[in-house]
């Protein structure tokens, strides 16, 4: 017996050596096909210059939905679909002004209308400016030190996580909830500190969340140096109260009809079994949206066609999803969790590509500290050749969050590496150029091995 | 004793927690001091754009070594001093020209003489042109088929492994070697696809070996596009001989007496046991040598200026090394190493960043197999939040390779992420502008934190 249990040990360790050598084998077929044949870089190429700027609601947006689909069917995947969704669609109008009114002096500085806003008089706003560090301070200065006021959101990108994202929720109130958080107070207009660790010119844009109550006031991104230019002159005129003019003419017209689009293989064994990949289709009006996120919606109709090139035959259906409107509503997202709940769909696992084209690092689950420490057991030696082995607990997207309604599912964020990120992040300088071509073939590439390790064998169960 | 041995286990461990736990805490702090008071950033920034180029014997890597002195004495180190060494001094001369001739059609193509190239002749060159994928082709071809004529290296770039140094070093025999053997059978010059995967307009210098025999002749890089045209155009006119015209006035002058540019912290505890980081400081004449090597030299007066911000006093001295002449002669490097070895210095670890300043991936060892399961064992974790454990046998680096003649040294090279490098290195592109702040900085930290480690416990032994 004692014989027999070892030969049985061996032929099960045999075994699964040969399936983790199978899987090795796959990887590398997967990840020679995206360098080799990559076909992401002059997709995302005609994203960005074909098309560009593609905020919900806009012309862009619509081709962005047609296009996509053409192509995808031309890849000649099994299903190729549209989605409705009704978006809201804001408009930026002409370009902003700004100045700084010391005295007799005027100062322009770069701003860009926060996605949203309302826009301002036809006069402008002009007041006198309060800087504060949080939305704490409002509270302190109450409608005595706030009413009439400009109030100007000035804490800074705390540079010491490694991770930028984690700096970025650690600012992101400032933009998200300080206009709102002004208005109740009486002021009438926000200006916010850039998004970013960078010092430059460039004002980031980024959705400002109004309250229902209507008290919106219009409020701006003003670029990091034009931010400390305005610190400065404050901490440097304390007798005489600086004052901000700015002018945006940006509004909200009717929400309009638009798409996610879908395209999928179909399962050859478990059909009803999905796993979803996705980025979102809509970008910011002020660049070409290329890391954001036109790489993550090129590597997601990349993984399709790479599985398909290298004949792999998926067993479950495999599905590349461009969401709509994740910029300023979500509703893509919300509405495809809303349609996969309505259908009973079984979505197995969902992962979404939307930080960037950068270098890979790895994937962040949405899920139990035990069910990442199964997969690191099972599945990260296979990923430290390619780089991409970095597996932790963690957010996934905001598509696909949604999809959290639905049982069983796992949800997942593709980790490129963050340094550059916000860099560029909704300036004008998120643009084909910043993007590297083997960053994002080696993006999808490890997309499409993560993919093909969760159809063959399902998530590890220890 | 039982009880006893257990607890003095307990104990064991217990200690081993405190150092480690004391050596996260100092990782953190070398880390809050780059990102939070960093100065490499600002001093690439001099480097690039008041210095400049600064390739051997010029009067620009002159003016590098005396202001990176004089750096070095503002921080305040214990001792800042120059090594005197003996460079070549090749000059490029007027800017090439290079033309493809198909019967009476000229096109002009993008070349750059290989650096330590011969000029040709003031007509230039002008013939036929044999297109091959080898050095193995030569022999084939013999002399009956490459006399008179130009020989066109054209193995492009391997897109398929990982890392792109490998790719490199699969393709760079074409540069180092292929003029010399082409020149063995009578060729007249040689042209060299550029070393990259990128496809551009960028011809990519670098230095050709020649062999003693003085059987010289002149050799040029081409940009990749360039390449691909004339490839085309070979293939497309099978029975009418393509021919290629180029032009170089490249020539080399009397050496120079030039200099390592050497600063300390002296150690408090064992000052005879030294730690070497270093970069070179020469560059090539096309750019700013920003990433290849201003970023290497930058975080290695980086991590001194790190270490003693900090507080922190080394028990072995730590030194900071700028090589001079790494790219045509790796001169400095095999001065340095004979100096150690004449004045008998003990190196314990010499560890080099010349692969880019890019976001941080690890170190690669150039020791035992058995050393570095230690070192992962031990250090690893450590690492890890700082997206730097990547720890693996490997090359160094070139300028500290020599001073594997000294008894024990353990020779580590920086690793930075690989996928940029080879888009810019050695053309006009390797700029400032191209080199991303963070990136950078955690570079410095994660050489830092390795400097601390070593200095702190030696390399593990178990």
């Amino acid at each position: 017996m004692k014989v027999f249990r070892l030969s049985f040990l061996f032929l099960l360790l045999c075994g699964s050596a040969v399936a983790q050598n199978a899987d090795s084998v796959m990887f590398r077929k997967l990840f020679d096909e995206a360098l080799v044949n990559g076909n992401s870089y002059q997709n995302l190429e005609y994203l960005c210059k074909k098309i560009g700027p593609r905020l919900s609601g806009s012309a862009n947006a619509q081709k962005a939905v047609e296009w996509t689909k053409k192509l995808m069917e031309g890849y000649g995947f099994d299903r190729v679909y549209l989605q409705e969704v009704m978006v809201p669609h804001w408009v930026r109008g002409e370009k902003e002004t700004a100045k700084i009114l010391v005295g007799k002096t005027q100062i322009s500085v770069p701003i860009a209308a926060l996605g949203m806003s309302v826009g301002t008089p036809k006069a402008g706003v002009t007041a006198e400016v309060v800087e504060v560090q949080s939305l704490a301070e409002l509270a302190v200065l109450g409608e005595k030190g706030l009413k009439g006021k400009i109030v100007f959101f000035n804490r800074a990108f705390d540079p010491k996580p490694i991770e930028t994202g984690i700096a970025y929720g650690g600012a992101g109130d400032q933009r998200r909830s300080g206009p709102t958080t002004a208005a109740k107070y009486g002021a009438v207009g926000a200006i916010v500190r850039s998004l970013t660790g960078a010092l430059d010119d460039y004002p980031h844009t980024g959705t400002t969340l109004y309250l229902p109550d209507g008290k919106n006031i219009p409020c701006a991104a003003i670029s990091t140096k034009g931010a400390n230019r305005l610190s400065t002159l404050i901490k440097s005129n304390p007798s005489a109260p600086v004052k901000f003019y700015f002018k945006q003419t940006c509004q909200h017209l009717a929400d309009v009809l638009s798409y996610n689009v879908v395209g999928e293989l179909k399962g050859s064994d478990k059909p009803e079994e999905i796993i979803t990949i996705g980025g979102h289709l809509d970008s910011w009006d002020l660049a070409e949206g290329a890391h954001d996120d036109g790489t993550g919606v090129m590597q997601s109709v990349e993984v399709l066609r790479i599985l398909k090139a290298t004949g792999y035959k998926p067993k479950k259906t495999v599905r590349a999803v461009m969401f709509m409107n994740e910029e300023n509503g979500a509703r893509g997202g919300k509405k495809y969790a809303e349609e996969a709940k309505r259908l009973n769909e079984k979505h197995i696992a969902a992962i979404e590509s939307d930080e960037g084209g950068f270098t890979p690092r790895g994937f962040s689950f949405q899920s139990s500290p035990a069910l990442v420490r199964m997969i690191k057991t099972n599945w990260q030696s296979l990923l430290e050749p390619y780089q991409a082995s970095s597996l932790t607990v963690g957010a996934s997207g905001t598509d696909i969050e949604p999809l959290g309604i639905v049982p069983g599912v796992v949800l997942i964020g593709f980790r490129p590496d963050s340094q550059r990120y916000f860099d560029i992040h909704h300036t004008p300088a998120d643009v084909f150029e910043n993007v590297n071509r083997r960053e994002l073939e080696l993006g999808g590439a490890a997309i499409a091995s993560l993919v093909y390790l969760i159809d063959q064998h399902g998530f590890p169960k220890n």
